[in-house]
């Protein structure tokens, strides 16, 4: 994946920190300046993904740590192959609700505690992948506000929301710690925020770093 | 996957040699000779593996041709996680009805037509895997006699099967290729023999080279 001329903007953060509304809202900001805007979201995005991620998330068979990330990867290889890819060649912004960051935060930190072989998996696997998201932005929660959020969302539990809670916050610190290493990728807001002013932020704050054309 | 103390045996070759026949009596061979046998299969093998062969095989949604192989090995690391593994640690002979061999003639050879950028990715995602089958026994059968056979065995079709003869084509002549790359590893059959003179032959070969204990 190296010729492209779209842009790609990704979203991470806490569970309920409100990417899904926020992506949503954004790609209706850079609409309404006149770009193609392709949103899509993460695992999943395409049939084959989504296909995929239900066995991962819902599956009666639990997956080996190392193989459930594999296929975590071939769900994205085929998101990108399948629809991010194309759009980016044809110009579009592709927003989407979480990518590899993900994987390194609940797979790599989470799950695995930073286990240095399970990190080196993941960057072979995203090396594999070859696609770096031009600007992420990063929704942080106090996970005493992302619990309650969650407590009121209700609905079904993936294999990953059912983990304890000193999981969130290896998570939580992974995330941390994969932007502090890369600050020119990301964008960190509070999602404290009202739903309207976070959405006015972000948006600011993208249209700031969009390439003139 | 370094530490082991069992061998590790594959069978490989074109649809219909007998793979699933002659890795059972082979099994049933050495169980007779005293030894802790575990006899598998790719893709599949673990209940998860299995879940993604159903998808990978079966299901609506058809993966770009790059995830179908990470999927692939996905199922193949929960594979060799939950079972092919600790079955070698254990000191048992695992005798697994195709891997990664098959992987590299069908979507690489026979699918990709050897494009080098997909054999590199599945030389990538085999590294990963790491694990080297001890022995190969590879059942080559004549494509009209193979063809033969499938057609008196009936039965559903899977998305491999229902490719065109070319495909079957290449996909034998890269089995050969990977064969003649490492002599050292494989002991080629003709398919063409009767099911019990093929079963003698090969616990035969094999036996030969089994370490004395």
């Amino acid at each position: 994946m190296t010729e492209r001329n779209g842009i790609f903007i990704t979203f991470e953060g806490s569970d309920a920190a409100g990417k899904s509304t926020q992506s949503r809202l954004l790609s209706d900001a850079l609409r309404s300046d006149g770009h193609d805007v392709v949103l899509t979201r993460e695992p999943g995005g395409s049939p084959g993904a989504e296909a995929l991620r239900e066995l991962i998330l819902f599956g009666q068979a639990e997956l080996s740590p190392r193989a459930e990330i594999m296929a975590l990867f071939a769900a994205r290889q085929d998101h990108v192959d399948q629809k991010i890819a194309p759009a980016l060649r044809k110009g579009a912004i592709v927003i989407c609700d979480r990518f590899t960051d993900s994987t390194r935060a609940y797979q790599g930190y989470g799950r695995a505690n930073g286990d240095p072989a399970i990190i080196a998996l993941i960057d072979r696997l995203d090396a594999m992948i070859g696609l770096v998201p031009d600007m992420t932005v990063l929704l942080r929660l106090e996970r005493a506000q992302a619990r309650a959020r969650l407590a009121a969302r209700g609905g079904r539990e993936d294999r990953f929301e059912r983990d304890t809670e000193a999981f969130h916050v290896r998570v939580a610190d992974g995330i941390d710690a994969i932007a502090a290493a890369q600050p020119e990728r990301f964008l960190a807001f509070d999602a404290a925020a009202t739903v309207d002013r976070l959405a006015a932020d972000v948006a600011q704050a993208v249209r700031a770093r969009l390439p003139v054309r």
